[in-house]
């Protein structure tokens, strides 16, 4: 008979798991069968010993046998989606599902709130009034057949496991460990019955990976592990040394959103547009319904040029209870009522880094994301990133404009906001390149 | 304010954890302010990541200071104790008790009970009719006060923080770890108010280090703790690759001890007799009643042959509610009803090596001791280890005597203990020292 100890043993003196050990301990985890101490220790020790490619698959598995898996097979479309690891002011998702689905993908996508310095797709999608990102399980499948994505929160059916053991991990410093990671997401990402995933994982100031060398450790270990699991998978290195775009908080990322979906997008906004249609166009050849990447960022494009982005956008807003106004005048349906007010540079010179988790954190402690698992969520506030990596910038002249509504958060923040940018006599070296790799099998 | 994940993050890296941290998690988990699963993590952290001899020390203290220290200042004597880290027959804390306290020394000496395949010490003086280990803190310290020594268990009073810290690495596979061992025998026995402590770290086949190298880790580490924290400690590595003397199980052990002080023992009960000698004049010398070595060994051996040390024993079990006629006629008082039944080698040749655990389990399987924690101890039941390393056995030749309620018992454990022996043509190329080293600081 399997007994925790033992295998919890065998992992702290560098051993090999067997699949039936994996799936003993996620099971008993998620059930309580085994104490959360069993599990903590065994956490740590895999932590500090690592796992290799086969347990870290078997892991996986076991955590995404932990619930329920999704099957949309009666929708007679390749599913895909998207995943980002994470970063400040990365709102890809709110113009790729729309997108995706515009160029004929079923998109099922359950996403995440921000914590820390990093936003949430479903905190974004919430500065919509009357968005709903809570749906039954049939609410998601018909919005997800007539529309061809729907958006929701992880549900408790979902990779039960998962949420049970980054409970723990989250209270035992044991996050950061890359077969955890692995198990993690993609437990959660495959729960939703997918042909084929991209991965945005990001690396730099901003990102859970701030080193390029670990973000390519990561982004191999998912794309080995997702396709070990029969999901086509591919990982996007991209830069997270400064916010994506311009726009961190909630309705500032949603607006900008919208404005490229409607092509009145901000010169700076760019990175953001650039980037969606890569991941894309990924998407599109992952699935098989283009053939080559020039064809499919040209499908892409199209559709975002003729509006039918925008429309799958306003009916999935329509259909999830939002106020589909907003994708003729987001200005005025979002909550943008507060006005900008610049953070001024306090020294002539070139951006030559900036520090973006404090950014980040600069606009959630001002109720632009969370702090703490439970803090509320103040749509309005945020900041206009302007000056980006290898900007000149002149004495007193602005950085960016801050959405703030009282003058304590002012200061506040933009005192955290401006020390988080080195400004130097000389220009950058190199500037951040948007996309730094691709990992495919 | 010091948080549990950040300190168990450091621990992680391989840092080292401040007096402050330590004393947080010590208090923190014993009073259950810091969860069970955040304390698993962290032992398991150390366990892989070790601790200095600063952490290790703080640690000791921490765990000291969780619960109240003895203090018994009245008694004009020095305060002196005896550890051994256990083995198989290891029964030497029955004479050394009285022997230290006929020599002078006051002996307030605190005993655990056997599990696996190692006895203890207040299991074997409950073989003896009437005895009683659970004594209020009042008769501890007026039994000390008479007779010099008294014996007990455990209370809830004393380093409540190993209690809950030990039952935790217990189910996480975190036991064997130094930081982890010293702190846990250290906080108890120094809890006794103690000025000097011999500790008796075994090594070989029958002890919890098998290895000599890590005995002398073990022991380092437990003797620059000990001093430290301003007891005088000194340890000896002694021989556990067979069982110590012969007895083995708990009446037999008994009737062994009380036979070496009544200079009535067999030749083969030798071993412990010249290690509890040693022992104790270690414990006179490093409190100050003799200047050398020789002239404590002298006054123990003393003590022995004008009968004091027996009639020291006498008086406590008197005071324990004992038997004590067992000092006279231990055969006739101990539950020693049971005949010995011969287990005989299959083989013939010389004994070149012993599993002396084998041997404890096979005691404990058929009784003689606790395989689980929850197991009732049968006093009469036990093995007497007449042959040892080195010995030329014929065939179909006595090993020794079983002692056992039944023959499946018989069966069973037999075969067991006949396994334990490995008998080759060749005599062993050395034979096992009985004390293999000194550590002082």
């Amino acid at each position: 008979m399997l007994r925790p100890q033992d295998i919890i043993r065998k992992k702290r003196d560098g051993g090999t798991l067997t699949r039936e050990e994996i799936e003993f301990f996620v099971r008993g985890a998620a059930n309580d069968e085994i104490a959360d101490y069993q599990s903590s220790a065994l956490l740590m020790a895999v932590f500090l010993n690592g796992m290799n490619e086969e347990e870290q698959n078997a892991l996986t598995q076991a955590m995404l046998h932990s619930g329920e898996i999704l099957n949309f097979s009666e929708i007679q479309k390749p599913k895909a989606d998207k995943h980002s690891t994470g970063g400040v002011g990365d709102k890809t998702s709110l113009i790729i599902a729309p997108l995706a689905a515009a160029c004929g993908l079923c998109v099922p996508m359950i996403s995440g709130r921000g914590l820390g310095h990093t936003g949430g797709t479903l905190d974004k999608l919430e500065s919509i009034p009357g968005y709903r990102v809570r749906l039954s399980l049939e609410e998601f499948r018909s919005t997800l057949e007539r529309i061809g994505f729907a958006m929701m929160g992880q549900t408790a059916e979902l990779a039960p496991a998962d949420k049970k053991l980054y409970a723990l991990r989250d209270a035992t410093a044991t996050v950061e460990a890359i077969p955890l990671i692995v198990a993690s997401i993609m437990s959660k990402k495959l729960a939703a019955g997918l042909d084929t995933l991209v991965l945005d994982v990001k690396t730099g100031s901003g990102a859970f990976m701030r080193d390029e060398e670990d973000a390519m450790k990561l982004a191999r270990a998912l794309v080995g592990t997702g396709n070990s699991c029969g999901v086509r998978t591919e990982a996007l290195i991209t830069d997270m040394n400064q916010p994506l775009g311009q726009a961190v908080g909630n309705a500032l990322e949603t607006k900008e959103c919208i404005e490229i979906m409607r092509g009145e997008a901000a010169e700076g906004a760019r990175p953001v547009l650039e980037l969606s249609v890569e991941l894309t166009a990924r998407m599109l050849t992952n699935s098989g319904l283009e053939s080559s990447l020039d064809a499919a960022r040209e499908r892409v494009h199209k559709a975002l040029d003729d509006g039918s982005a925008l429309e799958c956008f306003r009916k999935n807003v329509e259909a999830q209870g939002g106020d589909a106004r907003v994708c003729d005048e987001p200005g005025k349906v979002l909550d943008l009522k507060l006005g900008g007010v610049k953070v001024e540079s306090r020294r002539k010179g070139f951006i030559n880094r900036i520090d973006a988790a404090e950014i980040g954190l600069a606009v959630a402690a001002i109720g632009g994301g969370r702090v703490r698992v439970e803090d509320r969520i103040d749509p309005a506030v945020g900041f206009i990133a302007e000056a980006k990596i290898g900007d000149r910038i002149g004495d007193s002249e602005s950085l960016g404009a801050l959405y703030c509504r009282s003058e304590s958060q002012f200061e506040e923040a933009s005192a955290r906001i401006r020390a988080a940018y080195e400004i130097n006599d000389e220009p950058p070296q190199t500037l951040p390149k948007l996309i730094k790799g691709v990992i495919s099998v």
